[in-house]
């Protein structure tokens, strides 16, 4: 059985190693895969996209996924069931939902309440270490679900809004979800969005980011594209992105997560 | 058995995978576990935190950490036994001990001369690679500390100066520790020292940091106090540290490890 | 059999957790090995000179490396076997030829064409997971080189360019190779080159680097130079590198890889 591990701990600091460690105390023989630590402080909504793009990729096991700006608070602490028979350990703030929807969706979910598999003590500020990963190397043991804590109405987990795009005539109002390190920009956007409104690859388009307009043509790949062209093309995870051949098309247009970005195909 | 590392490498760099190497080169079956990598670089003393911190949460094992200004001079080389049974692998500058004393003290210490657990060649500059991760696979192999190299009396190794707070009538001059990637800053002082001059849920006090004046509430947890405000608070290794709820107390107050902090009553 | 993998990833995002995903699934039992993620992107030669130094200390198996901006254009996708029996999986683009050449050679190249080994869809931007890891994944379960494409000769591989550096009577013009992140300066010089000049620890120089000068002494460690001084040594892989003993040589020179930096012994 293996545990994959996201969270926006990052690894200059020791939270990662330490859940490690906790893991490792109680489960010698499981394995730890890293998603990634990079999910930019308390966004929940990137880590949520992380994960349900990733999953597919993973072994099952548990996935264990640590985005948790209420940790203190009333936020439930939860383990869930998908459909497929995966197993997800994470706060109840709408993280872990659209992975496991992924999966088939939640076919049962039980809030972390038994002290015996969690730490001794469990801090009010890193559940993480001493409630999550407990949860998870249990799990990742064989104990059951039921034996964590006590079952919940899957109807009544938190759950995210995921922002939709506005698909017009001639142009589309996206949001950006994601830009990541080498300055692709993703947006909540399909290639089905973008054929609807006729953009298809060789489509010129502008793009609107606040006050500012550029130009982007559609593309297959990278390749495509001269040195230094912005394209709008479909990522590795059937989302449409931006980037620039070469380039950094995150610091080119200074994108943030959860700005509007407009398409316009009138240039 | 497991081999766990800590170092000032960073992440961006081969060195880790480079010891990483050595180390499976030498114990394929022996697991690595990170505890972070991201000390900054060649402070000894947070190296020496951090390790102190943590090794409570790892598995009994061999503990290697490098963080090592004076690779390459007249710093001994290291292999310890704590009162507990567990093995540490660094040079004698400090780095080892504070985790050493948390593990019920060290109860051997041997100098690593025996080219026998080395690398064929060692380099001046890199002692993690050629000399530390050597000795730390050997040990994991079930080498004895005594076959490392000759005893060394415990009394004489290198220790060292742990900033102590000063606590007055109404105010607490205590020293800045560390500032995570959160922002949190951990200070030296425990809630024992708050509540010796009347510091509780609940009190309002003044940080002073260098010119800068800010005012903060003593806190259970980052969910009592409303976003933005600076809450000090018990943090999960059971240090006082200081935060901002969703946001970074190490930002507002350009708080750097060993600055002077104050905490007054009278505000 | 272990996997040790090298890209250009970084640690921010989930590629590298998703590439350790796709190798998992297929291949539970292999363990991968991080040389290191934070190659410069897209920097195909600081990404094959660290492959090249690095190789030696790696246990031997399956060298999975990726820093790859032809992804989705014309460049073949490759599995190498070097003469000592070392298997390579990357782009054909340079990347994995000083490492084999290190090994004693390439002794046998493949084109990964053959779609039972890669999965069964294939982006056109992220052959790291959709072509080398399934590839690498299925070489360390036992897979035969030859089964994964037709026969490539050797002599037709795409070579990089390494910069050759130029050594006169009393100066010598070199190349940047490498900025570490302590600062440290890789130079495209061996300890033979300085020595070729008259330079040995104690003779002092002068660097020029574009319009800036400087004065640094050759020196066997850190340890023999002043705090703040400039150094020019023997790195840990024998490259020749500069320093400044427990400061950042690369910060206070600006030194960018593939810079040209002369050292003149007129000073």
């Amino acid at each position: 059985m293996v545990i994959t591990f996201l969270t926006d701990f990052g690894l200059s600091d020791d939270f990662v190693g330490v859940c490690r460690g906790v893991i490792k105390r109680i489960a010698p023989e499981v394995e730890v895969i890293d998603i990634t630590h990079g999910i930019p402080a308390q966004s929940v909504l990137q880590g949520a996209l992380v994960l349900a793009n990733t999953i597919q990729y993973m072994p099952e096991g548990v996935h264990l996924a640590v985005v948790d700006p209420g940790v203190g608070g009333a936020r439930r602490a939860l383990a869930l069931r998908s459909s497929d028979g995966r197993l997800f350990v994470g706060p109840d703030n709408g993280l872990l939902v659209p992975a496991a929807e992924a999966c088939g969706g939640v076919s049962e979910a039980h809030e972390l309440t038994n002290p015996a598999y969690a730490l001794p003590s469990v801090s009010r500020t890193f559940h993480g270490r001493d409630l999550f990963s407990p949860a998870a190397a249990h799990l990742a043991l064989g104990v059951a679900l039921g034996e964590l804590g006590p079952p919940i109405d899957p109807e009544t987990l938190v759950r995210l809004n995921l922002p939709q795009p506005d698909v017009g005539e001639r142009r589309i109002r996206a949001t950006v979800l994601y830009v990541d390190s080498f300055g692709n920009i993703q947006l909540n956007l399909t290639r089905d969005h973008l054929e609807r409104i006729g953009i298809i690859p060789g489509t010129t388009v502008e793009l609107a980011l606040g006050p500012d307009r550029y130009f982007a043509v559609a593309a297959r790949t990278f390749g495509d594209a001269r040195t230094g062209d912005l394209i709008l093309y479909e990522d590795s995870y059937r989302n449409v992105a931006i980037a620039i051949n070469q380039g950094s098309a995150g610091d080119l247009l200074g994108a943030r997560p959860n700005q509007e970005l407009r398409i316009n195909l009138d240039v």
